[in-house]
């Protein structure tokens, strides 16, 4: 074997530290100037990470190797599925974010993202078009006693103009924030570049929230990662030990840290203080606060998995308020949950379900059927090749959004 | 020795894992229900950190210990300087984020961020007072031919109103960008509170990112923590290793990784381009698109540690286009650097310098009194008990913005 043949056969093992990676372009959510992680032309992905000391660093299931100049490298042995995703690295049991990008919150905390290549990725890169903004809106509600923020998309022509426009409620999912969809989710570009196109109407969209907690509700909606335990979590040594000296031995709790707090969801499925501050703070806060149209018929909420079935409970229980409906990978309305599907109907401009492909489209395909069949304007999208991430939702926006308000 | 007493020596030495530290308080910027890190009364800070399988966990020169919980803690032997403050834990050599906290951008990564309590923290905290925004508001610059993003605070009563503003240009520092002053900052709750006091005039805020380069100069003045080293970056290997098998010792480079990037600025202090960017491309935007009073006598600038070089810059070569300039731990002006003292005691309604007391204040108060002695309105503001650091520069804004526009 000369030493170009092992060269290669390190490469393939994800060890080519010695040579530089022309072909591998920087993760466009990189800190300025990092090169790393990048992309290679058929979606794998290589992460470089400096620990100089650590014993093992992962990314996800991805082994990384030390190098000789003390770096850890890897290369995914299949491509990255196109689009956004977060991550985190491990570093001797610690998982955090890889520090050379741009961190994003998800699952209740502030992970990495990457952004691989998608073949439509046009629809949500920023264009030379007129360009909407995204603003912080303040507001206190009545009904959780505490001051709330959104964000707030103004579409172009908006500031110095006069006329009013339609409003779109969007809720992010699990463990996101206010802030998931015009980050991870690029609602400025892919509304910006709609409306650029002719293909949707301008229109406010306002990403709120969807914790919202009670005075006196003890109830909790949020369900973060691996938060670190208090030592008063675990419980109290044997009474022995605690007679004792200190010694040796697991002391309080003996659970391993590495699985204490999980990434499992503590949070309900929706919510009804939710909808109840949504009617009674958030709407007419928007509708005093900016140019918009009031009334169901310029009216429409949709959200990404929980986000989505709080969309569903809100929606359901006040369709003389919303005229369009749309749950991103956030399970289907069937047609045996509407008690009146002709007043649904009337009220109801369209109702949209869509998923990744690698998700589960069956239920949400039978359920539009069933409501088509019922003369009711339903709509089923699959994004291809994606699963419950990001470029599914910023699909369904694009797919969703042209129905609005026509 | 009793338990009781080694449990007593073991918190002393920032082992206390049998412990509940009640009067800890979380860290205000802790993602959800995140109760580490906190603070105890008297400001020392304690840190949790999951790493089950580290050799070592440090947080700036605090080593934290391994509990029997598998936890990694450790409590500051002192109290922290009052304030916001960037930090990063190192485990096992690799700085990174600490995953408790969110993420706040500076020094070119996105670190944790720790808050502590200040005795005058009132005049920035979120109040029930009327509230401004802060939007993203994208614009395309012809001097560097790409799209640029700032952030535009806007004064309650500005939506929905016809009142034209003026506008303070205000400017992030080294390894930041224009998200620093309204996340580190809290420029949006610190000009509520003022113009809720009536201490300061509603005013727009644009918070710019200072990094501007024209289309073939090469120059780059952002400067980056340790990016990760691209293998190339290294020397190559000597032919005597070339030719033969990659076998053991350091290969190519050799170069301790933890030493590769470094966190050196190669920044430059200030930029021509900035200055042209800013006259051509951003004050023509924000005079077009928000309701802003145009001249130079409702126009501030200011920026903290490199921003305040920028600002220097940029105001010295225009005086005839603002009326009021702030160097926040930023220099100062000399009386000997200005040509003209009676046309510029005319033209500059006001000029302040402002720096923290663990910084050197010396020269800075010195300029103001000879700029005093020449008639030229000039202030100079010490932050107690702060170094170059956020709350130093939220209490130059708190003090500098009563100057303006009166």
């Amino acid at each position: 074997m000369n030493s170009t043949s092992v060269l290669l056969a390190l490469c393939a093992a994800g060890l080519c530290w010695g040579q530089a990676p022309a072909d591998c372009k920087p993760n466009p959510l990189n800190v300025p100037e990092a090169k790393y992680p990048c992309t290679f032309p058929d979606n794998r992905v290589m992460y470089r990470v400096i620990a100089p000391n650590a014993q093992s660093v992962r990314v996800g299931n991805l082994n990384l190797t030390k190098g000789p100049d003390d770096v850890w490298s890897g290369t995914t042995a299949q491509p990255a599925v196109e689009g956004f995703h977060y991550y985190g690295v491990n570093i001797d049991g610690a998982t955090v974010a890889d520090p050379s990008t741009r961190t994003y919150f998800g699952s209740g905390w502030w992970n990495a993202g990457i952004e691989i290549p998608a073949p439509d990725q046009e629809f949500y890169q920023p264009k030379e078009v007129p360009r909407g903004r995204v603003s912080e809106q303040w507001y206190f509600s009545k009904v959780t006693g505490k001051w709330r923020r959104c964000f707030v998309y103004t579409p172009p022509g908006y500031d110095g103009g006069k006329n009013k426009y339609p409003v779109f409620y969007l809720l992010h999912g699990w463990g996101e924030d206010e802030t998931a969809w015009f980050n991870q989710g690029r609602v400025d570009y892919i509304m910006d570049n709609l409306i650029a196109d002719k293909k949707a109407k301008p229109m406010i969209i306002v990403m709120d929230n969807l914790n919202a907690v009670k005075p006196g509700d003890s109830a909790t909606i949020f369900a973060g990662r691996g938060l670190v335990p208090d030592p008063s979590d675990h419980p109290a040594p044997p009474p022995a030990a605690r007679g004792g000296a200190v010694g040796p031995g697991r002391g309080p709790g003996g659970a391993p840290a590495g699985q204490a707090g999980g990434r499992g969801g503590r949070g309900m499925l929706s919510n009804s203080a939710f909808s109840e501050m949504m009617l009674t703070d958030l709407i007419p806060m928007i509708e005093r606060t900016y140019r918009a149209l009031p009334g169901a018929a310029t009216r429409a909420m949709a959200g990404l998995s929980m986000g989505g079935m709080q969309t569903h409970t809100t929606t359901m229980a006040n369709l003389d308020k919303f005229a369009y409906i749309g749950l991103f990978s956030g399970g289907n309305i069937p047609l045996a949950e509407i008690k009146d599907p002709a007043a649904f109907k009337k009220q109801v401009k369209a109702v949209f379900f869509g998923n990744g492909q690698l998700e589960n489209s069956a239920p949400s395909k039978a359920a539009v059927e069933e409501l088509k069949n019922a003369g009711i304007n339903a709509f089923f999208y699959e994004s291809p090749r994606t699963a419950h991430e990001f470029l599914t939702w910023r699909r369904c926006l694009h797919e969703f959004a042209p129905l609005l308000f026509k």
